[in-house]
């Protein structure tokens, strides 16, 4: 960079991370945050007969599809909304003074806060859902945190356009100037990361530079935590007794999933374990034919596509089970399948994902040739076992939870719903940070931190912990878990 | 480092933490795991007599605290038996299946799992309470995570001779066979935090050693969090008509919070902010004759604290407000004061820990004064406030709650009592992961990860997650929390 591009960059990124910090958003209430993010939701909605087309024209996805993105992006919102509303997020304890104890327990009002300044990138497969007012600004907004987004170089037309909604819905809705803005370019991106007032990082993309913003965030004089998704090969297994029971239906299944949208989900599934000579590979290839083929998101993700999927396809270990149709836009979906000796010795080879309409068939021969492969898998996203009622998988299953945040079971890993109990997280490399979440009601802990105040005076406590429970949250008070609105039977 | 001393240390070290991987300890039950607890609590108690003195041999520290030290680690580990017996820390949530949302939502079972094998490293100054069996062990193992602990040079026979007492009380008990283990060493210690085996370290020791820890724990190929507590100057703001009100009270507090034990603690209150030309001062110097010496933990950190010492005091802009007695061995307390104005041109030398009985004085004019000092402050593990209680301190509160994992009103940070609300950490470089905790119930929530079960059949749910909540924990229904033994009033 020239000198007078770092100034450039620098300013933009300062003047956007120094207003959301001299926004204080982070003292504003739980109501009035819940108000705003249902203001973002209604704005979103409003603008969507104009925003689906823009998507199409930068993403290539279908509106169909786009506009279901839409609508989940609204409901995500809606959510976190509910979720503040309920309040238990903010684990607020009360233990009461006990002079006998050794060392003697003060009186302590604890709950959780938010961090300050957090900075989220977007994802290109995703232009609503993780992007600009996606889940990570959702999570983050509602827990008190104003947002700094760097916008994806891959709908940059459609970025402007949520973040100028947003900020406009926002100053309608009373919200301080400075909550959420927006800025672009890869410098910028950097510039956030090393920002000193940014708190923590949210982030949606690849391995390599979502590695490379992890080293730098940990790198920091003051480091700060960052919570990369990176995409994931997310496991299959067929156990035999499916595969003879119902070799369609999973046939349609897997087609159906891997395929979806180009095959641009990071909880695509990659890499399906299949019992050798059942006829599953047989029915998986009769529909590929009917498959859809789909421009990818970017030029450089088709080639990138191209080289990836014709680099397995050339190996000597490499079946070509079925290669779709396809024209000079559009990719075609592939199925390749492999040995389990072929996956284990070249595994690094097979397990750098593969992002697009692809999937891997390992065929297994028995169950201790299935050990062998999932032993040398990495983290995922997901993990999914298609079984038939009678048999007994508490093994694998158990097996699977240890490199896996979700695990299903006879359905498909794409598609994340918005829950309570969602988890869209997992061990390296499928995210940075394993214990977390970016989808689901406890995405929303990655901005808070706890405070405790001892023996403070009631005017300092916060409503949240005042006497008598005023507003009405799950709290626990000396060690007991007291839910407004239920009696002690 | 020679080749055999790698292969050494490799070996060592590769044998605890596989024997740790193969005990299958994460699959255990909470019953069991409470037990196990309550064994070693009773093993370590039991063996009170001959630990106090073993430990007073290596540190230094009195009999009496190290006596009390004991009672309170015994307290923790009951404490985390207690907390995984209650059971929410699991987050237990069930979604019940609806397919009219977008996008549609499957059965849903969440709840948190251990991660694996851990690593522990022991601190000097609590050779109890933060080592072999402290914490953040106590925390793992509730958890399920089996514990590979690396002792402190300060005190090895102690922490050898509670790995064995530990070890054989695990046994007797029945709990799996490497579970708990220890290493010793420089070299083991990085080995340790490299083992690919390895999911999480808990470090409680110094700014430097623990940054290099976790640029290592960063570096890693697949990076593992890293929870370090770093220490801290634990400042303390005395309002004016605090110092007026009851000088003298408050300067007994200070001088037996930053003399007690030698000032080794990392809480212990190194900067305070009292009014320009109050009584305080004379209050505070008129204890120093009598405030207790004591000999340091190591010889290193005697040095250290001579060195330390010596160059704040011969500074121009530093006024020596009283020394205490000291001999050979013992460190001798140490009072000194500073203009606002020279703390905060040479704040990186003033915030620069000097671990050991010294505090420093920052006197202020009057609140802009005030909270130009604190705009320099770095995080810290406590924060306190001496008020009188017609003050409004809430703008004071808030400020400092930013920086400070615990604030305090009208006592000492020294003394970190265990509690379900208690907060023990704060922002860098106070610890390397803020937004989690050492001390106190939350601390078990280092050690775990989610796991969803999507469309689970009833065999692989954990009994905590099972229909009709069989062992009685709260859990969050269709978004509703449900704490049982209460009804829907």
């Amino acid at each position: 960079m020239t000198t007078d591009t770092q100034s450039r960059v620098a300013a933009a990124v300062d003047r956007a991370v120094e207003d959301a910090a001299a926004s204080g958003f982070e003292t504003t209430s739980r109501a009035d945050r819940a108000r705003w993010l249902r203001a973002l939701a209604d704005a979103l909605d409003a603008d969507r007969a104009a925003l689906v087309p823009l998507a199409h024209a930068e993403t290539h996805l279908s509106e169909a599809r786009l506009d279901g993105e839409v609508t989940r992006t609204v409901g995500q919102l809606r959510f976190f909304a509910a979720v503040i509303e309920e309040g238990s997020y903010l684990e607020a304890t009360i233990d009461s003074a006990d002079a006998t104890l050794t060392p003697p327990r003060p009186a302590l009002h604890r709950m959780l806060r938010p961090l300050g300044p957090v900075a989220v990138f977007s994802a290109s497969n995703f232009p609503f859902a993780f992007s600009v007012l996606g889940n990570d600004t959702a999570s983050a907004l509602a827990a008190g945190c104003p947002v700094v987004v760097k916008g994806h170089p891959g709908h940059p037309e459609l970025s402007r356009r949520v973040a100028e909604l947003a900020t406009q819905a926002l100053a309608d809705a009373g919200a301080p100037s400075g909550a959420l803005s927006l800025v672009e370019g890869v410098e910028e991106g950097v510039a956030l990361v090393e920002h000193p007032s940014v708190t923590a990082v949210g982030f949606t993309g690849s391995l390599r530079g979502g590695r490379a913003l992890f080293d730098i965030a940990s790198a920091r004089p003051a480091p700060i935590p960052f919570y990369g998704e990176l995409g994931s090969l997310n496991p299959v297994v067929v156990t035999e007794a499916a595969a003879a029971a119902r070799a369609a239906g999973v046939a349609e299944g897997l087609v159906g999933s891997f395929t979806r949208d180009g095959g641009q989900y990071c909880t695509k599934p990659g890499i399906v374990f299949v019992p050798s000579g059942a006829g599953l590979e047989g029915e998986v290839a009769a529909r590929i034919p009917g498959a859809p083929a789909q421009q990818l998101l970017t030029q450089g993700m088709s080639d990138a596509f191209a080289r990836g999927s014709s680099a397995l396809a050339d190996r000597d270990d490499v079946e070509v089970v079925a290669v779709g149709a396809a024209d000079d836009a559009a990719s075609a979906p592939t199925v390749l399948a492999v040995s389990v000796d072929a996956f284990a010795a070249a595994h690094e080879t097979f397990l750098t994902e593969c992002f697009g309409p692809l999937t891997l068939l390992v065929r297994y021969a028995d169950r201790a040739e299935l050990d062998r492969a999932i032993a040398v898998l990495e983290g995922s996203l997901t993990a999914t076992i298609h079984c038939e009622p009678d048999e007994d998988v508490s093994s694998l299953t158990e097996r699977l939870s240890r490199i896996a945040g979700r695990v299903l079971f006879n359905g498909w890993p794409t598609g994340v719903a918005i829950a309570w109990g969602q988890q869209h997280g997992g061990p390296w490399p499928a995210t940075t940070a394993s214990i977390h979440t970016s989808v689901g009601a406890t995405a929303i802990r990655r901005w808070l931190t706890p405070l405790a105040l001892q023996d403070a005076p009631a005017s300092v406590l916060p409503a949240e912990l005042a006497a008598g429970n005023p507003l009405g949250i799950p709290r626990r008070e000396d060690g007991v878990l007291v839910v407004p609105g239920t009696e002690r039977a």
